[in-house]
């Protein structure tokens, strides 16, 4: 039985990836993404990136710190993680030319739902990122 | 010379952990989190869940299959993960309720920017989760 009024979360608002590198991490995300670095982390531990207008960030963590705890409950993972970021329709041939500029490869495109493709690529870290429109998600 | 237009992801459409138990972790993350399963991946691959009304899913995934590849990129990590869902400031008391009737832990309150505490609890595989509101950051 709940007792608890019937709430659920408005949207994710922190979305985190683990990289090695941070200034070559962050040189990467702010510009081939395009994205816009909002904070930096004490003594390297990382920092976030604002995605879009909404209140959605992501966070940039080196796991080799965020892992020791402290003020923060520890987290961190080894590995590649996924990330995909939300674009429109139109922007399509604009991501694969952005891609091309900066020498990034599509690694693999694909098709959900008959919508435009989506665009996979790696991160200098490896993590896998797509970039893709909402329409592939039954919402 | 950037010569493609200037765009930048709308929004982070898609927010990855990874799970051990699949079946655990979506009982988690409905009943707790109240967050509705909208897709399921075959071969016990993964699942995703829609987090509030945008077009925000979190993707559960079982590291041990998504390592292999195949359609996808391969992509998982092993380790402990951190995704930050938004919440209103109102609502604070009815999560620390929600927690404590499905004797989730909070693992720590943190403060930022004078706004309510942040509160970190766990899901079944040890990821970090916290609920806060967005205003803890620079929007």
């Amino acid at each position: 039985m709940q007792i608890s009024p019937k709430i659920s979360p408005h949207g994710v608002l922190e979305t985190s990836l683990y990289v090695s590198d941070l200034t070559r991490a962050l040189t990467f995300y702010e510009n081939v993404l395009g994205l816009k670095k909002i904070d930096a982390f004490p003594a390297g531990r990382g920092a976030a990136v604002q995605v879009g207008s909404g209140p959605s960030v992501l966070l940039l963590f080196c796991a080799a710190i965020t892992l020791t705890g402290g003020t923060f409950p520890e987290h961190g993972a080894e590995g590649h993680g996924h990330v995909a970021f939300r674009i429109e329709p139109e922007e399509l041939e604009a991501w694969r030319s952005r891609l091309r500029e900066h020498s990034v490869p599509i690694e693999r495109e694909l098709v959900f739902r008959g919508n435009p493709p989506s665009l996979y690529f790696r991160d200098p870290d490896g993590n896998s990122l797509e970039l893709s429109v909402a329409a592939i998600w039954p919402l």
